[in-house]
């Protein structure tokens, strides 16, 4: 990077443009380094040694890809991955579940806790969000000076701008919550607060079943049941940062509102509470959770693969109009219901195709219960991964600190 | 521009961004042509010279902001907005309807003419569109040669890559109809095609309700209603070039599939034919059509706004859930249903709000028939404006026909 500005200016852009490709690629010698930045070998030598003085790269032995060889190995540089540490944190209405994971996005330690909304559900909740907090970070050996950033998700209308749940009929009493305002106080890193399904999609972008493509609608079906779209890689949003709440389409002719523990209509007719109750009308007298359920459907149980197919039907419903408002390419469905597996698929495909246009591609999410911290830890290194680059291209910012 | 290269490579860029100024701002002194482009005095009198040549740029007395006074007038250049033309195509069910605009997007002639979907519908179609064009640009006094670029839109679902109608539900007959490639024929310049809804979604950004916002969703609603949603300025296409197709929306439990004449099942339940029918059945035997019905209501007539307020329950019902997926910050009522006025805003307002978290603006188009053609009359003028420049900044491309 020759661009004009006094020497200091431009050892610093260098740089950033050597840990730029070492963040990319992981790990290179420096005649590649060399050749991806277009600088000197002189000043690549000295960018390395600026940024192993600051803890950010390291010399290793030998790339993976070498064999053994005569001679002396070639010098080979490795982006430390360690240097700092990425916080994401998934708050439940029930549970609170954290993830740290090393700026290669490898996980190091979970923790999860259960939390009650019972009495002051603010100040409950943050407790719960900072004990576990501090609990995942002493597991994983990670001081809060090594933290570079923190995602959390929540469920409800979450403005990120403000970290703020904005509207949350999942999880009254905890409207109008300014989280990333509160986990702030303790944290010297920025902390992003995200909506709960728009979080899981990003994850199924990233290591999940949306890996293959730009535009997808994620489905997370429980208790609850939400949506998220990306479209070119870009979370739909909204005006209102409202985008995707598909557990309140109502369909009837008579509108029927919220209803008890302000389940949207759509949720309430298809959530794993109705799935029990169904399941018992029918005969079933053993399952006491839908889990018994939609298991008993994945091993073939004729009564549990009706209720599967019922299910379906009333979510095909409501999903039919999202599906003919954007047209995405890829449904994935994820939450409990994932543990009907491919009976899930078969249905809705069915009841889908008698309702929209074009039928998309559906798969199930194979994230599991982890998909919400996973993309709170994608957006964390996100912004973490922009942060290293700071003290090297605005170099009125304060310079990293050294562990 | 003053960026590397042969000195006639030069000479051509500096063109470009005076003409890039003039496109702009449409008139300008020499003075502010070297302000906004950087370029030296002789530099910028070298390029209006040669623009002056090419066509496409002026000599005008004065500017209009200027105030009589003593002395010489300083030199104003002018963009000729008569340089070239562009035409935009409406190909309906029954109608074609032709707006020839110049690089300002003045409008010079129209011209409509009927169509019928009996015999061989493609060649029906083609020659009904051909002929149209053909008197418009008659009307216009433009010759085909002075034609920059040709906007088209059509209903179904349409592939612009292919310029073709790959499912027209509301075109019996016309499925498959690759329009883009046969005008081509015709004429020397780009022929775009485009959904019909998406390109008066485009127009309502551009001259209409939704100017002032880049977050928007139209709802087209006469006959046959269909959906277009602008985000961040960008059509939503959809994977399959299928997003925001309303009219298929079915909200039944028993799923209706599609309807006489193509009709989706949303369209035939909200359509100008159910409005008719419902009048009728309310005891009025004098309105023979949706416009007369839909007129009264605008007077008061109260049967009408009966009508009126059981169609916007029904139409609510199916936007609902485009409003929960998509969250747009304005929606945009255009088509037949307009003539009903403000009683339909009242209606829908009151009706929404039961099915939705945010209700978002409503407003009613003002672009009346005008709003398809005058969409694609936008986006053959972004073409032909980026065409202008091209032998200017692609110096190996044919060099702009003078006329």
């Amino acid at each position: 990077m020759q661009a004009g500005g006094n020497p200091q200016t431009l050892r610093l852009m260098n740089c950033a443009a050597v840990l730029t490709v070492l963040q990319e690629v992981g790990a290179a010698r420096v005649t590649e380094l060399m050749r991806a930045t277009g600088l000197s070998r002189p000043t690549v030598t000295a960018a390395v040694s600026t940024l192993i003085d600051d803890g950010l790269v390291e010399e290793a032995e030998t790339l993976e890809a070498d064999v053994p060889r005569m001679g002396r190995p070639a010098r080979v540089l490795r982006f430390r991955a360690d240097a700092r540490y990425v916080l994401g944190v998934d708050v439940g209405p029930h549970r609170v579940y954290c993830e740290v994971a090393d700026l290669n996005g490898t996980i190091v330690a979970r923790q999860r806790r259960d939390v009650t909304a019972e009495g002051d559900a603010h100040a409950n909740l943050l407790d719960g969000v900072e004990a576990t907090m501090s609990e995942v970070l002493a597991k994983a050996g990670v001081p809060l000076s090594a933290l570079a950033s923190v995602g959390v998700g929540m469920p409800g209308i979450v403005d990120p701008r403000r970290g703020a749940v904005v509207q949350a009929p999942s999880m009254p009493g905890r409207d109008f919550l300014e989280l990333g305002r509160l986990l702030q106080r303790n944290v010297s890193c920025p902390v992003h607060v995200e909506n709960d399904v728009n979080l899981a999609a990003m994850a199924e972008r990233w290591r999940g079943a949306g890996s293959q493509t730009d535009n997808l609608l994620l489905v997370q079906w429980g208790s609850r049941v939400g949506a998220a779209v990306l479209l070119r890689d870009q979370l739909l949003r909204g005006a209102h940062d409202a985008a995707g709440e598909i557990g309140f389409v109502d369909l009837e002719d008579e509108p029927q509102g919220v209803q008890a523990g302000g389940h949207g209509p759509l949720e309430s007719s298809v959530g794993t509470a109705w799935i029990v109750r169904r399941a018992r009308s029918l005969g079933d007298d053993r399952s006491t959770d839908a889990a018994a359920v939609l298991t008993a459907a994945a091993d073939g149980d004729a009564r549990a693969l009706q209720v599967v197919d019922e299910v379906c039907a009333r979510l095909a419903r409501g999903l039919a109009p999202f599906l003919l408002a954007v047209d995405p390419e890829l449904v994935i469905i994820g939450g409990g219901i994932v543990l009907a597996g491919d009976a899930v698929l078969t249905a809705l495909r069915h009841h889908l195709t008698k309702r929209v246009i074009v039928v998309p591609r559906i798969a199930l999410s194979r994230l599991g219960d982890d998909a919400v911290a996973l993309g709170a830890v994608h957006i964390a290194l996100t912004e973490a991964h922009r942060r290293l680059l700071d003290p090297y291209t605005a170099p009125n910012t304060k310079p990293v600190t050294r562990r």
